[in-house]
């Protein structure tokens, strides 16, 4: 028999019964029934049962034994009595009589229980990792998350893509986030830089002629700590392609993913066809470039209804402002002067000076719309208003009045609010959209200069032409985002593959030519030696694990992740370097300095 | 029709004459034949070739174009007349008469030309990647090792593996190479390390109950430039199991590296039985721990024969010291003085006194040993030795002598040396095998200590019975290599998982409790709440690639690699950090030292 289990601890079946075999594992807790122990012993696969009664030889040893430690058990497998059956179990049918118990390895009083998983503090969570991860949920959220990467890689190789590593030590990237820079020992005072994404080299792939090219690709970027984001490193499906359309990175992308979300979704219904919704229409009607598809709430602009009426606020700032909307956000279900109160108090909570609202109630026979905003408008009007968004008795719908630009963020933050509230959002779908034509530039208005909103990298709509002729801040870019409930899950645009392009389009954002060939030297240069027209995008692996398996923390997802503090408990990361170390690559840290 | 493409270059068949198709891809060269001019049009998949005759409205364009453009053309598919059908093209019966061409990118004068892949000098190639990339030889190369590494992901995930990404940015390990160091912001004055290996991550994946784990692991170590293995970032296949004797582990892997060998060898015969050879065996058949096994030179010690013989040198030896062996080294076809006094002659060049020999010829009817060796031990003793080694008319045998572990080396070397001369070694094969029970300490004679061997982590033959009653230097450890044609491929062990064997494991080698706590402190920590017996390995992905692929150099399998002077010549790396960035560091690089 083999020197430890003979099956895992999840194979045994009625048809074992009779069986001798051994097992190894965790024992998972212990009960005392009249004397009689009962192990619950636990692997990687499951658990199952053992019984020690006190005429077994290894009932000394059972009696020992506590929760965690590893031991061996040889038995023989029998029935269950029908009353004892346990048809949550696999292996609940039968139990393991031990005959003997050998203990592998024992364990020390448990800083942080198994058994139960009780809440525990994150520290205590972080600094014993490895009890932490033998708790069952996340233990099977990260065999979850290596399922999901791996059904991602074998989508793209079944959709004609290789995956190919790109370098980790790489240069320092002067646009984006903070780079991890990794001092040179061989060339001291100079630094290696751990890559924010392989942007450039992945567009160097297809420059080389690679075709298609994608990569779970390790990302690095020093950003202060934030909730939605683990310090340090993260993955990213990335994605490439040459000879493209901005459709075909969708039609490739869009079936393997939905795919990968179906066959994690635990039967949740799964978007098959991504809407693709302009940017400057999910703004207007969701007031956000991620909106939650799952609330079925779609603003409108009912700027015409409010111009010249009695409402002087908005009517007012219409007259004064060509730039003014007002924009509705109807709200089914909402219609009670207390629902509408409370959404006005969250958004004076936010620093607004209110929420105004309308809200239909029968007075009698007839409908009415109720509440200030409505007397002012008058009955022609706040009727008006109602048939266009197809309200009822019982709905209410809520105005944001001024520069969409200055506003939009807060309406959809409204929009989110009463969805929420009203339990109009469908928790238990999967909602996924692509964003496309984001603007190319954005104003800047701190430097009071055009910015690139986006991905410099980049191929503007109009190419050249457009460089040349429109106002940057006009034009579109073949840019998109695909967005999963609420959430950006990935980000992609065509590129801009044309040096002379590419030269224009930074001299707009106020960078010379030469700019462009000490930042971005590598492509730049590529790209004068035959660039094909390419494109691509990366979907966040963590964020979309996080999405399949419900997780609300990314530290529920993630196998070793450090603090919030940007530190490793486990291993005790950073820590401080030797003197010798320093001295290998020239470094002097500097002491801080003291505060009087 | 779509934007750039309806067929890739290696698509079109004579099933498609007639029809009228879009092609893109770069020129890999152009032909003028009498006035007509044949491009033939390349990318990632194949090679087509295209027409244009003065009478088609694209012949203007057709003039223009220069090697690697990149162009898109529409056309019909003619088929090629028989004398000019290439049955080395899949796309060789066809041809595309070009009715229009786009540049799509053009492109200066090549600083590395691609077509015909002339030699060209290192620093070129690399500052130019994305060029040496398009190279027929480097492209298959590379897209040979997606193919090897996704067959490995595919052969684990059969074996019940999945994998997990441990982190990249981690603590310093304080054994093994030196470590590249990323400097904290926030943490100012602390530092992570590149992880050289996920050796402590994945143990503590056992001991967090995942029972099988691997990854294509990237790797890091900042040593000083070698030949055989690029500055910075390797990749490795690294494997764990629980519950496992090394018979496991060696059972798991060998069927499924097999079977990638297979999958790549283009046909060359794959061991398909590793032998399993201890490694004290190795040493005195093939003086070397990676033994080349398509050499069939085994050794063999014939110390008997030369103990009180007239050859003085070696019977004087054996006499004075009962550590010293003779080891014959047996070359069969290498008979003749000539030969023999070649090898002598390469022996004193590698500071070697010289290399004995005997070799056989007929005299007359008579099989006589010649040489002085010969003339020495007499008749009687040098056929001893011919009928020991199994050597006949024309064969040789060479001789060292001396204690073993001072010679097997150069023996192994002599080994080497004899089988490539004398052209014994088959080079169309791959020749795989375990080399198992590795000492577990080895004597440091500059410091006068015993050392570990190889892997601290590894559970001493024996356990703790071993460590507390042998002599430290015949224990043998639960450590093994795999070898293929005389490259160590992968090597692995079971691990020592009882925290106090591995206390007394460090206090044999110098190093206390506290020692091993501050060192090894995770895993320490860990393998006191219950750690599983566990085991793995880790083979040299980079390697096997250069194996399968027969490339001589690492950089031939590697898409970015740096130069001989850890530089990435395309994207400029390592680079100066910015003041800021030293600032946000509290980091100063200290100027270099004038030399006087």
């Amino acid at each position: 028999m083999h020197r430890y289990r003979s099956h895992t601890c999840a194979a045994l079946r009625k048809s074992d019964v009779g069986s001798t075999v051994r097992l190894s594992g965790w024992v998972h807790r212990v009960r005392d029934h009249g004397g009689v122990l009962f192990i619950d012993l636990r692997d990687h696969y499951g658990i199952t049962q053992v019984v020690a009664d006190p005429d077994s030889p290894a009932f000394k040893t059972a009696e020992m034994v506590r929760g965690e430690w590893v031991i061996r058990v040889d038995g023989l497998v029998k029935a269950r009595t029908e009353d004892t059956v346990n048809k949550n179990m696999p292996t609940g049918e039968v139990e393991l009589y031990a005959q003997e118990i050998e203990v592998l390895s024992a364990a020390k009083e448990l800083p942080l229980p198994v058994f139960g998983e009780p809440d525990y503090p994150e520290d205590v969570r972080l600094k014993y990792r490895f009890l932490d991860l033998r708790r069952e949920t996340l233990h099977r959220n990260i065999v979850k998350r290596t399922q999901i990467i791996s059904a991602m890689r074998t989508g793209m190789g079944e959709a004609g893509f290789a995956e190919y590593s790109t370098p980790i030590l790489t240069a320092s990237s002067p646009e984006g986030a903070r780079d991890f820079l990794v001092p040179s020992r061989i060339h001291q005072g100079k630094f290696f830089a751990l890559p924010q994404a392989p942007q450039q080299y992945k567009q160097l792939l297809m420059v080389a002629g690679f075709d298609r090219y994608f990569q779970i690709a390790p990302c690095f970027r020093d950003e202060d700590p934030r909730a939605d984001r683990l310090p340090g490193e993260f993955y990213q499906l990335d994605v490439e392609m040459s000879f493209v359309t901005q459709e075909d990175v969708w039609e490739t992308m869009e079936p393997m993913m939905t795919r990968v979300f179906e066959q994690f979704a635990d039967g949740k219904p799964v978007t098959k066809e991504w809407p693709r919704i302009p940017y400057d229409v999910a703004i207007r009607k969701y007031g956000s470039d991620k909106p939650d598809l799952r609330n079925p709430i779609v603003m409108e602009a009912v700027t015409d209804h409010f111009a010249g009426s009695g409402f002087k606020v908005f009517a007012n700032m219409i007259a004064s402002n060509p730039n003014v909307e007002v924009w509705a956000i109807p709200a089914k279900t909402g219609g009670s002067r207390a629902f509408c109160d409370r959404m006005n108090a969250w958004a004076q909570s936010t620093g607004q000076p209110g929420l105004g609202y309308i809200f239909w109630r029968k007075e009698g026979e007839k409908l009415e719309g109720a509440g200030p905003l409505a007397k002012n408008i008058g009955e022609e009007r706040t009727e008006a208003i109602r048939t266009q968004l197809g309200l009822d008795e019982g709905d209410a719908c809520f105005f944001v009045a001024g520069e969409p630009s200055k506003f939009y963020k807060f309406a959809g933050e409204a929009r989110t609010k009463a969805g929420e509230e009203l339990n109009l959002v469908d928790r238990d779908r999967f909602e996924l959209c692509w964003i496309v034509d984001f603007p190319f530039y954005e104003w800047n208005e701190e430097e009071k200069k055009v910015d690139f909103s986006h991905n410099p990298f980049s191929m503007p709509q109009g190419g050249m032409d457009a460089l040349n002729g429109e106002d940057p801040l006009t034009i579109k870019a073949f840019q998109y985002d695909a967005v999963c409930n609420g959430f950006e899950i990935a980000s992609g645009s065509i590129r801009n593959q044309s040096p002379e392009t590419m030269v224009k389009a930074f001299e707009i954002a106020g960078l010379s030519r030469a700019d462009v060939e000490e930042r971005f030297g590598g492509m730049y240069r590529a790209f004068q030696y035959g660039a094909p027209p390419h494109g691509g995008c990366a979907f966040g692996v963590d964020r979309i694990i996080m999405l399949l398996v419900g997780a609300k923390n990314l530290r529920e997802v993630t196998l070793f992740p450090m603090n919030q503090q940007a530190q490793d408990l486990l291993m005790g990361a950073p820590s401080e370097a030797s003197p010798t170390q320093l001295r290998e690559l020239a470094l002097r840290v500097i002491p801080p300095q003291k505060k009087d």
